[in-house]
């Protein structure tokens, strides 16, 4: 008989990726996913990018190449780090991997032996959950507030915890509640993981993705010990297709990181590398992410007001000040994998939050995305969740 | 102080991967990679695909998709598994894959605990042995002869061993030797996996290659109980810079793959998936193949031929039927790592064979790859690494 190993044994299928396959029913209005919206794609720019790099560079394209990432690409995202969030890196300190959720997996291997404690901020990105749990490592959640991580709470738990090994946090935007922290608590984030100097993943896919207020200094460009591991991708802001993401970290630890990229997989794709990295010499990224922020940030605003209105009373949900996401609280006493059931008959989804605590309950809580509908399938899904969610209140 | 798990402060970075560095050397004629020769790769051809795929369906291949990857690409590695390996399946038995190196990773993740015995030809692919290496499995090697493993061999250490979870395999023009398994060791392989029920990865890159002789039967063509795991891989038939692979198994199995798949990366590249389905859709792949076996089985005759004419007496290398490698074994008392720093100095570079021994010795050994170089640079190398061996001759 086949034995598995004990990790895979306690693993379960993603509950989105099986309501992706669900919710790809053309007639449903899914808020489940977290896409983005294609019709923004560049796709005759990505087409003249590709059609450059195979008569320009073809054999090279398709050939094998080193597993960091070729240098030309690195170096725009360190130039773009530097714009956008301040960091101060060069290529020795990138690699490129297959989407950000590559240097969520590798991030569980470099520093998780099995039983060491991972913090996280309390919901946190199912994604990250899934990919940290192969390592059978103890969650605990740091409780949040509408400003994210609470810096007292993080700090009384670390003096109290034996085997505190990483922290993994998305301060921007965050995946599933579309909070931002401020800026006070990013530095008091630094001050904490300085004193224990513990390593901190910074995962930041919609950091660029701001609608409205200032942007925010990343943790990483806070970070005067090396102990932050930054993870970017061009996943949100050019397309998720190309599978194309990074790390930037300290010499010391990236070193990690490449070997286990090149037991994993050798190297990212050199077609994909090349063609993003034409793109980024004929066309000005910023112009197609100004294009998407502000589509993104309508549709945030139409589907915040039709919940206003369609919506019963004694239901939270965030408001986001960028990113994909909105996050929907409702009375104790709901359950919202139930709700989902009555949901998708009214053809309309969403992800119950439940999955995205680590250990279990908040059942009375789901995400919701509003990236990638056009407004009016939002307002016609938000008033068929809203009769639902009438029918559920006491 | 930074903490790193123990699974990755045991890991080294691959000998070939920083070997593969030194020698993008212009200067260096190298033997040391797998490389596939780049000027046979068909760039018009993958140009016009790419161009028809961002044509047609651009939203969709710049998109998010599912983990298993699409359902028209996994539909033809079906049809030529069944044409070209003997092997039933359907598209529910695969799974798309970052090259079949992101295979051998999900193989050891969904087998191996840590201390579990992992079976493996001596010698065995480099890579394999570094993609299960990261779950701290015990290594056993299997004796072989010029004819690959030795069964009986196999079945006296399976009868005399606790805890053999897995058997990974190489059986035709393997990596790193060139050997293929006959029929009857086939056979005699079945019958003991099937009686000891254990779990084997038969990874099959090069299958397709054959210069000489009959085409053999895949193991998992002869697999009665779903106990083989096959690898398969565009890298060697087509280009490895798309990064495509694919596992087929049972779906017990595969569901496992697929938990890992999700963790790991999501899904493999939307794009690279469409555009190698389209390239098939438009292009015949066999007569691509045909021609890469006409150009691989020349320069095998090359450097053999060379071989014979330059090398001094004493020194041994096997004759491949198909693939991209020949073995050579020195006498005992020259060691292959020093030979290979002289052979640096005179421009000329292969891959030492103890890192192909998972349990380490056999240091008189080295890999030779001729897939890569042209007529000339094969002739002037093999002169040079002859001059090389001749004085290190006692």
């Amino acid at each position: 008989m086949v034995k598995f190993s004990d990790r895979v044994e306690q693993l379960k299928g993603s509950e989105i990726r099986e309501l992706l396959k669900l919710t790809q029913q053309p007639d449903i209005i899914s808020f489940a996913g977290g896409l983005p919206a294609k019709e923004l794609f560049p796709v005759e720019g990505m087409k003249a990018a590709a059609m450059a790099v195979m008569s320009e560079s073809g054999q090279e394209a398709m050939q094998y190449s080193t597993t960091d990432g070729i240098d030309s690409l690195r170096q725009k995202i360190v130039d773009r780090m530097k714009a956008k969030n301040g960091i101060d890196s060069s290529i020795e300190n990138i690699l490129i991997t297959n989407g950000s959720q590559q240097g969520l997996d590798f991030s569980g291997r470099v520093f998780l032996n099995e039983g060491d404690v991972v913090l996280m901020e309390s919901p946190s990105y199912l994604g990250a959950i899934n990919a940290f749990k192969i390592n059978c490592p103890k969650f605990i959640e740091v409780p949040t507030d509408n400003n994210g991580m609470i810096m007292e709470e993080l700090e009384k738990i670390i003096q109290t915890t034996e085997n505190v090994k990483m922290i993994y946090v998305i301060p921007d935007f965050q995946n599933p509640t579309g909070r931002t922290w401020p800026l006070e608590r990013r530095k008091k984030f630094m001050e904490i993981i300085n004193k224990y100097e513990i390593p901190t993943i910074e995962d930041n896919p919609y950091g660029e993705l701001r609608f409205e207020g200032e942007n925010m200094p990343s943790l990483k460009s806070l970070d005067t010990k090396g102990l932050v591991v930054f993870l970017g991708t061009f996943s949100k802001i050019l397309a998720p297709g190309y599978r194309l993401g990074w790390v930037c970290a300290n010499p010391e630890i990236l070193a990690k990181y490449n070997f286990v990229k090149q037991g994993a997989d050798l190297q990212p794709s050199t077609v994909s590398q090349l063609e993003v990295d034409k793109f980024m010499d004929m066309y000005n990224l910023d112009e197609h992410v100004a294009k998407i922020k502000e589509v993104y940030g309508h549709r945030r605003d139409v589907m915040l007001n039709a919940m206003k209105r369609e919506f019963p009373e004694g239901i939270e949900y965030t408001h986001p000040d960028g990113g994909l996401f909105t996050w929907v609280v409702l009375p104790e006493y709901m359950n919202a994998r139930e709700v989902a059931v009555k949901c998708i008959e009214e053809k309309v989804a969403y992800v119950p939050g439940g999955s995205f605590f680590p250990n279990g309950g908040h059942e009375n809580t789901f995400r919701m995305n509003y990236s990638c509908m056009p407004d009016d399938k939002i307002e016609q899904g938000i008033a068929s969740l809203g009769k639902v969610l009438k029918s559920f209140m006491k």
